[in-house]
């Protein structure tokens, strides 16, 4: 690792440890938990993550969307087994750490790509939704049970009293108007100016006598309570067991997540990060956090951008920022005590905002209907019923399109371009065909997903053209034969030897060719392979009649 | 409908309406049901199908796989609620019969193809071995518990004593032997044979004064019984619910069982059979199963064959094979009380063991070795743990694998063949490369799962070839790009632009152009579109230096 460029990485390193400050306190809060669990996540995991990753821009910590996934996952948890919901928090952090430590040793990597875009675009405008709809209330002074539409249908629907508090609605719309003003203009520390703003009022009116009501304040964040955090080690196999699902989504969006900020600032410096030493990286950034007290961490969106403009050149950046936050946390300990809710839920509000992303949906609709409508469907299902179900269904739903689009392959009959070597859909070119040959392009590999289907046109294209006694299937397309495929081929072939039609096949790829060949493919072909299609069509043409012109 | 061929349907359903009478009885009791269950399956689904169905040859009814899958199913259904296990099976019919009919309307065949050759294979070889070893103790007259080895080593595990029957031995080894010998001889009616002679062997004995001991009788089958079923209808919602995945996997396994049975048989004849009307067909049998008291059913592999050999030329065949069918019950059914249980055993065996098909094993392994262990694990899972939980575990496997297969597609260098307009794999070929321009070929669709992976590469490729300021994609292999292939295209283009390097486009499919073009390519792409590899070539050698010659 190189040493730290302390010119550069010392700023940087300071913007980011002071907007870590609000931050984990507020994603504490969004998670449920105590403060120190956003404090102990933006320590030992920093650290980890500059000796073990690969972007020196990422900025590792608690962020908002794994703070509502810990929210939505742990009251289910706790309410089977009546474990306190910080061991759970740890737990789900061990258990994503060691998932992506797992994935990182057995190279499964690619398995990111199952969030596939629409799922996580949809997922990430959902959560930020989600997330901000839940910071209403606290901005107000009204407490909500649970984080989903659902869970506050329920609630109204059991007709309470609603109570907003004024003075709760004083702090958190202030800051929300001064945040966004200074978003305007740019002003990245805004958060912690606001944050001491606040604490500098409560103090102020307290000092003159005056009663806040119902404003919640933070309470005293002592830092040995950080290390006094409860062991997730004590909490019973059953619900290390129940906790997995759970925990390999977390794993899997601060995976992905934390990917696309570290590409996406890497390529603007011209760098390459590795895929596999992130997953390393953040493997052991959530492992030290279940070990220290923390949330699950991932890249920040926020703050690895405020890192890139700071001019963070090496990993000790990260690092830096994780010892100044720890100073201003030792400094501002006693003062913390006096920081209202709702000026961190304003904060959360205003961060996570940003993040829904409407034009987003357009352009997918725009692109591509079905991919827009699961995109849609993950955020509402995210916004409805919570994050599980939204993965969940969006992923299987990405694979189902995926079967779907090779369930259907684009095949054509293609025929001579005249003059040419050239053979070209008959639908959109003049070409030349001879009469006792059908020629068919097929444009996908042959799988269990199509393998019959495609038998089944080739069938019913040959009952059109009873004057065919030869098949010719240009295989320039075909990059894979499944089982399934070649069962369905050979089965083919026995149809056509019946009806007295030869079946040849032409411009097969080398490694399909390999695998027929070796499958005993000149056993059951009733016909010939060639090299090319031009070879075909010459062969062939002697048995199959002179030319025609066809036109589309 | 065509009327029937009275001079060939009537011996073809005559011969099979023979083969019913055992393999009837002998598949209710496989499926732990009162013998009428199987006879009223074949009665009212038969003369359905000739109604609905588009095969002439297929003979519907009840059949070993779906009769193990029934008494696999009900046990944990009927332990919950204490339900009639007949009339679970009746729900199982309907619910398998409504499923189908749905699929129908909805035009669903294509799911069919989730049944991939090698969970086809491998359920079928591993089921009709369940079935095999399930009826052994049964020819020597013990009981054992449950369908699966894991019930039986739970079973032996507990130390049972085990008392087999010398008469029960006497029936059912006699009978296998006969049975194998008349198979051997190709006798076709030899089960109903070996019926009538084991009936009359017990009567015999039991007139001499023989006492039997513990042989165990079929029981008096009273036809009138079969209209005295239990109504599914009256078990509660949540029965239905809870059975809908097992009649799934039943109406999956009855249609792709039966449309290969009937598709193979088809091809001989040169007919064409609709997969859609045999959905329907199905549907209604099994439909009409349940209305009327029988197991579901489907096509059945030896009686189909029967029916074929015999030389049916109408559905009418199928029909005429249930007339002769309750005929022959009515004149048998004082006698068939006689009829041991390991005479039934006996056939079941040998009519299913040459569905055990090693040498498929075999193939698949040797064809593609991922697809020859998910053949391995479907048998093996089918014997350890029963047909639910290995059909499952299959249909995933078969789904993992097509992902893995997309997700690392083929791709490759391209240079061109000197002196003519074709591009090939600089591996492979001796081509002519320009020294500033990279060219790659893409065998795949830009998809979700190898868009990351791809950029990925090309980023690597390039970095490989640092005077290179030209990457020109050739897209004739990529069928479809999805949002996610879009997405990091874009973000593959904006690296490129920041490290100055051009991205060309060529050979452009038409609808992958027209969706780019919607989707403002112009606007991202730091390069040109070119619509052949040899416009690009020509255009981009004036700015890309003088070609090199390359071998491979």
């Amino acid at each position: 690792m190189k040493a730290p460029d302390w010119r550069h990485d010392l700023p940087a390193g300071l913007l980011v440890g002071g907007l870590l400050l609000p931050q984990a306190l507020a994603y504490a809060m969004l998670a449920e938990l105590p403060p120190v669990a956003g404090v102990m996540a933006s320590l030992l995991p920093l650290g980890v993550y500059a000796l073990l990753g690969s972007s020196r821009q990422l900025a590792m910590g608690p962020v908002a969307i794994l703070a509502l996934m810990v929210a939505s996952a742990t009251p289910a948890l706790a309410a089977a087994h009546g474990a306190d919901p910080w061991a759970l928090a740890l737990l789900l952090s061990l258990e994503a750490g060691a998932l992506l430590a797992l994935a990182a040793a057995l190279r499964l990597d690619a398995l990111a790509a199952l969030l596939s875009a629409p799922v996580l675009h949809g997922f990430v405008s959902g959560a930020a939704l989600a997330i901000a709809l839940g910071q209403i209330p606290k901005l107000i002074g009204l407490n909500l049970p649970g984080s989903t539409l659902l869970d506050w249908g329920r609630f109204f629907a059991s007709g309470p009293e609603l109570r907003p508090d004024a003075w709760s609605a004083a702090f958190g719309l202030g800051a929300v108007v001064l945040l966004v003003l200074a978003r305007l203009r740019r002003w990245r520390l805004a958060p912690l100016g606001v944050v001491a703003l606040a604490i500098a009022a409560v103090a102020a009116l307290q000092a003159g006598g005056q009663a806040l009501g119902a404003l919640r304040l933070t309470g005293a964040v002592h830092l040995l309570d950080g290390l006094r955090f409860p062991s997730p080690f004590a909490l019973p196999a059953a619900l290390w067991l129940q906790a997995l699902p759970a925990a390999a989504l977390i794993a899997l969006v601060a995976y992905v997540e934390s990917l696309a900020i570290a590409q996406a600032l890497a390529a603007r410096r011209q760098e390459r990060i590795s895929t596999r030493r992130e997953l390393v990286g953040l493997a052991g950034a959530n492992l030290a956090a279940g070990l220290s007290g923390g949330l699950p961490v991932a890249g920040s969106f926020s703050r690895s951008g405020l890192l890139f403009e700071g001019g963070a050149r090496t990993r000790w950046a990260g690092a830096l920022s994780a010892l100044l936050f720890l100073v201003l946390v030792s400094l501002a300990a006693p003062w913390l005590a006096r920081l209202p809710h709702a000026v961190l839920a304003a904060g959360i509000v205003v961060a996570v905002l940003p993040l829904v992303d409407l034009p987003a949906f357009r352009r997918a609709w725009r692109y591509a209907r079905a991919e827009g409508a699961v995109m849609t469907a993950v955020a509402l299902l995210t916004l409805l019923l919570g994050v599980e179900a939204a993965l969940a269904a969006g992923v299987a739903a990405s694979i189902a399109l995926l079967l779907q689009r090779t369930a259907r392959p684009h095949w054509a009959e293609v025929g001579r371009l005249p003059g040419t070597e050239v053979f070209r859909n008959t639908k959109r070119f003049q070409v030349e065909l001879l009469p006792e040959l059908l020629s068919i392009r097929i444009d996908e590999g042959l799988l269990f997903t199509n393998a019959r289907w495609l038998s089944e046109v080739l069938g019913a294209e040959l009952a059109r053209r009873p004057q065919a006694r030869h098949l010719l299937l240009m295989m320039s397309g075909v990059n894979d034969i499944d089982l399934s495929g070649l069962e369905a081929l050979q089965q083919f072939a026995q149809e056509l030897r019946v009806q007295g039609v030869q079946l040849h096949l032409s411009e097969l790829k080398g490694p399909v060719a390999d695998r027929l060949m070796a499958a005993g493919l000149a056993d059951w072909l009733p016909g010939r392979v060639f090299r090319t299609q031009i070879e075909a069509w010459t062969a062939l043409s002697r048995e199959a009649g002179d030319p025609l012109w066809v036109s589309p």
